[in-house]
């Protein structure tokens, strides 16, 4: 389940000498709260009186001295908070009352919280290129892991990442295998509720090795299939991977596999936000946070939407892969260390319930679940979503279009969870008014 | 269950007056056989003695006048039969025991049988083209129906399909709805057993209009955005298809989707052969004697394969569509009658468990099942056994392979049961050795 976060806006009288107007973040906490709740929150000075929001809340309040006091109502004006606090310095903080809301709008139950608010980070310049060196390499999705480097919206990150088995660009192990991952980056001013938007300038392999699996999931082939296989012990499943030309070919090839070569398609298995509500996936997992969702369109020139679940998104990566068939068929793609550029982004305030992707042809929905069906339907639904939200389509247009032109991607089927994406074209998508 | 034919092959005797040598088609019935049986006989005299195969039995046997007397023996060696007849004109029957197989290579058990020999069809001349205008249209797939033509291995047929409503190329309704089909077309010589190969010369619409479902499909959807949908009472469906530019657009759109056009790729939903042991299944239906697959590769220009499992194929087409995204999501396609030419051919003594497709761009698998992991199963191992049969690739090879390019297509979502396609490349597979 995920936590709505409680909404609410404040407004500052502008009397005293604390000018408390402007824009603040708010944390919220108490035993009734599963886990600290955010909010956006913007104060205006109105005579005597504060006015303004707190998230979709509306405030009317007063200023007296340093001393605050706050009502926050709902749209309909009904009573949803009653806070008194006192400005310290660049902070206002205090007590008080507040309706929390829980997930798919059921009422969370009011109960004593403390609250304070800061000022939003500010960047001190334009938007920065970092060129960051992982020292450490995680093997969970977890806000308990701290941030390698703090980064605005905007800005950009040159890095690169160790092999699934925990092997750099020198073949060196910095790792335990496991999806080790590169991160996490704390994106500045990112708060539960929000979209992680993250361009894929750069996906590169940066080294000439691969290794993948050489045998068929058992998830994936028929029982009767996989009881009668043979295969041989010691088959090389080693990669060589011609940058230059763009193919990777066997290092150790069978007879039969001598020309055998595939075009270097690089992608990103794992690319995660920090799940919600104290909970650790090991980075072999995936969820509606991402993960190792192992999608082989998780390209260069690609850009994942992620939902936010924890204050900084908390962005994580690994897990290359310099070629990769549907569902990662063998366990292991062609499994590489890379060099990666991403730009990142954030949507305040909305947040889908599972990952999305864009590419220059394709909107593409996740939908990730414990079984095939769940994954395939939840892709559905929320590429629904999608065309419902950005192309204001009701739903029989939504049938229309999907039964059209939808199409689905097995993205993997061998890890704690299958994802499916469904995808329509852009360019049919660009004929709808 | 799919039965495996008996196998035997006959020696003659080149004495008597009656020339047993050459090529023959044996039937056998029998208390102990659940449906006849058929294998193809080679006969040979060889002084006084009879030697040949039945299918892949050794025939040892004798011919005295009009008396045949047949030991069948196994690969190595074993009696599998012993069979008595007579030569009575163009024909050979008798009676005797015979060993049956069943499936997986059980044993059936042995037991009395009747048996007849029978020349197998001859064409009086070269290749035909038939121009074939149906005038009742069935929706069932059945051995019972009797077949509308029958046409030899090379011919190719020219005709036409009426919607998956009932309507054809007019509007005249012809049929009740319900996937009416074109057909059963017999193949002359074809056994179970066998491959029926359809070239699919031509896949048309021959009407400048179709009608598709306007919601999602319950089965592809969560049941949360179910529940939830929104639709619009006789909100409109039709489309009209512009065959000169090759674009569909809805003939009463709503405001925003006047401007919405799909490309017109013309697909056959059913395809199929009669399916074995005395089945009828209804034309909505699928199954490894193909039928409503739904499968959006089903264009001019593919070739299907589809296993033979009742003597001459029978072979049926239907639900016609103009163009379809993956899964038939709102259970109708863009639903229209067809013209529509086609090549048979056939392979003698092999099939496949399920159906197959080939186009220049890919093989691909079909996966017919229940429930989408096990379709999905099915066509990987489909995939696997056609890997392993024509490129001749060990199982870790067939794993580097379906690891690095197999795609999965899922087919159709809508039908009684689900039809999920894996293909791999040719190009790809060109560079094999």
């Amino acid at each position: 389940m995920r936590l709505t976060c409680i909404y609410l806006i404040v407004a500052a009288s502008s009397l005293g000498a604390t000018d408390v107007s402007g824009l603040w973040i708010a944390r919220m906490s108490g035993a009734t709260l599963r886990e600290p709740q955010y909010a956006r929150v913007a104060l205006t000075v109105d005579g005597g009186a504060l006015v303004g929001r707190w998230n979709q809340l509306r405030i009317e309040g007063e200023l007296t001295g340093s001393k605050v006091r706050l009502t926050l109502r709902n749209g309909d004006g009904k009573p949803a908070g009653e806070l008194a606090g006192i400005v310290e310095g660049a902070e206002v903080s205090g007590d008080g009352n507040i309706e929390t809301r829980g997930a798919e709008g059921r009422r969370g139950g009011g109960g004593p919280i403390a609250w304070r608010l800061v000022r939003p980070p500010k960047r001190a310049e334009g938007p920065k290129v970092w060129e960051f060196e992982p020292k450490e390499f995680y093997s969970n999705y977890s806000a308990a892991i701290a941030p390698v480097l703090h980064v605005f919206p905007g800005d950009t990150v040159r890095t690169w990442t160790i092999d699934s088995g925990g092997l750099d660009a020198t073949l060196t192990r910095r790792s335990a295998g496991g999806n080790p991952e590169t991160g996490p980056f704390y994106i500045e001013g990112a708060l539960p509720g929000d979209t992680l938007v993250v361009h894929l300038n750069k996906v590169r392999p940066n080294r000439d090795t691969a290794r993948s699996g050489s045998r068929v999931s058992l998830r994936a082939v028929t029982p009767g299939w996989a009881v009668n296989a043979k295969y041989a012990e010691g088959f090389s499943s080693e990669w060589k991977l011609d940058r230059a030309a763009g193919i990777a070919r066997l290092a150790n090839p069978s007879e039969r596999m001598r020309e055998y070569t595939v075009p270097i398609l690089p992608m990103i298995g794992c690319l995660a936000t920090a799940p919600a509500a104290g909970q650790s996936f090991r980075s072999v997992d995936l969820g509606p946070f991402g993960g190792n969702m192992d999608y082989n369109q998780m390209n260069e020139g690609a850009t994942l939407m992620l939902p936010v679940f924890q204050p900084g998104a908390l962005f994580f990566l690994g897990d290359g892969h310099a070629a990769m068939g549907d569902a990662e068929l063998t366990g292991a793609a062609l499994e590489t260390s890379l060099d990666v550029e991403f730009t990142v982004e954030l949507v305040e305030g909305s947040a889908t319930a599972y990952p999305r992707l864009e590419n220059k042809d394709y909107l593409m929905s996740m939908g990730i679940a414990g079984s095939l069906i769940d994954a395939l339907q939840v892709a559905t639904a929320q590429l629904a979503e999608w065309l419902a939200a950005d192309y204001h389509l009701n739903d029989n247009e939504i049938a229309l279009v999907m039964g059209t032109v939808l199409k689905y991607d097995v993205a993997e089927m061998v890890d704690p969870q299958i994802n499916v994406v469904a995808k329509v074209p852009k360019a049919v998508l660009s004929r709808l008014r």
